[in-house]
């Protein structure tokens, strides 16, 4: 099974907490990862960003599942 | 400024593609990351993650953000 | 009101699970359900996408909602 | 491999719509299915949620990935 | 219909932009707002997050919905 | 630093709660703001969204991150 998202990283647990609903996994990745965002047009001119800039790809940790 | 995402991954851009409003941003990444996952307990049970496991971070690509 | 989410399935709820700060929510969806995914024509590449594949939606329970 | 996402659902692909750089996939689900929202508890207090209660699971299109 | 989302902005639509598949919608709002943020308890702790802070709520506009 | 994401709400914080894993914050807007949302076409032909409507943004408390 392949699935649509573009940002798969393979990595190690590190560390599982659990809460009454909701679980923090913190996971190790192994190697260099490509990232893909996709993000207005209107960023990509308000912030300038071209080929070779140094960035950050910011993600909220809810938003990231575990497959296994 | 701190922002409270806890997945903040510094890079640089290999490739930007712009669309009519949308645009996809290709960040290469530069180093290992700790990456947090925030998910329910329930998963945690059903795909029995544990601290060691071999898993994979998958982040939607409309998730990410750009910082630079 | 109508909302722009272009994903809406009625249906009943079957648990309700209280946390300190988050609840899971089971609804039993009632019927046959027509579902819009927004990705990157990057993975209906990827993937080959076409009409009549069996395909599965996958969806964060993070990512939704409750209306009543 | 399974994931942490705890809504997949089956079904087939009706239509496939591209743009420059999204797309837009609409499929058909096949069967009942049971949805998790993971909501606030907030919110299932001012809804007054209760198993039993008839009411709308809502999804952003942008939140939905597809697996084949 | 009432929605478990706890951030709802009435405004007025200033501008509507259309690409292929998708929409940029600016909508101006109107009045002082009471903003929800979920996140982790981790954050609150590394940003040291108390009442009376001045802080900025950020959000990634492809998860902002309309409703009319 | 600049983040590619279109809504930034400077605000105080009202309320801090922790629950064992996720916190829910109260920010207080202080001041009239543009909201930009990414939607889909076809949700702006189905709502017949044009300057001048009333609407509202609407946000699940799950994408709101902090920044300080």
């Amino acid at each position: 099974m392949e699935i649509s998202a573009r940002n798969v990283f393979e990595g190690k647990i590190e560390n599982v907490e659990l809460g009454a609903v909701m679980a923090n996994v913190k996971i190790k990745i192994e190697s260099p990862q490509l990232v893909t965002a996709i993000i207005t047009k209107e960023s990509v001119e308000k912030l300038n960003l071209k080929p070779g800039n140094t960035v950050s790809a910011v993600i909220k940790s809810t938003e990231v599942m575990v497959a296994k």
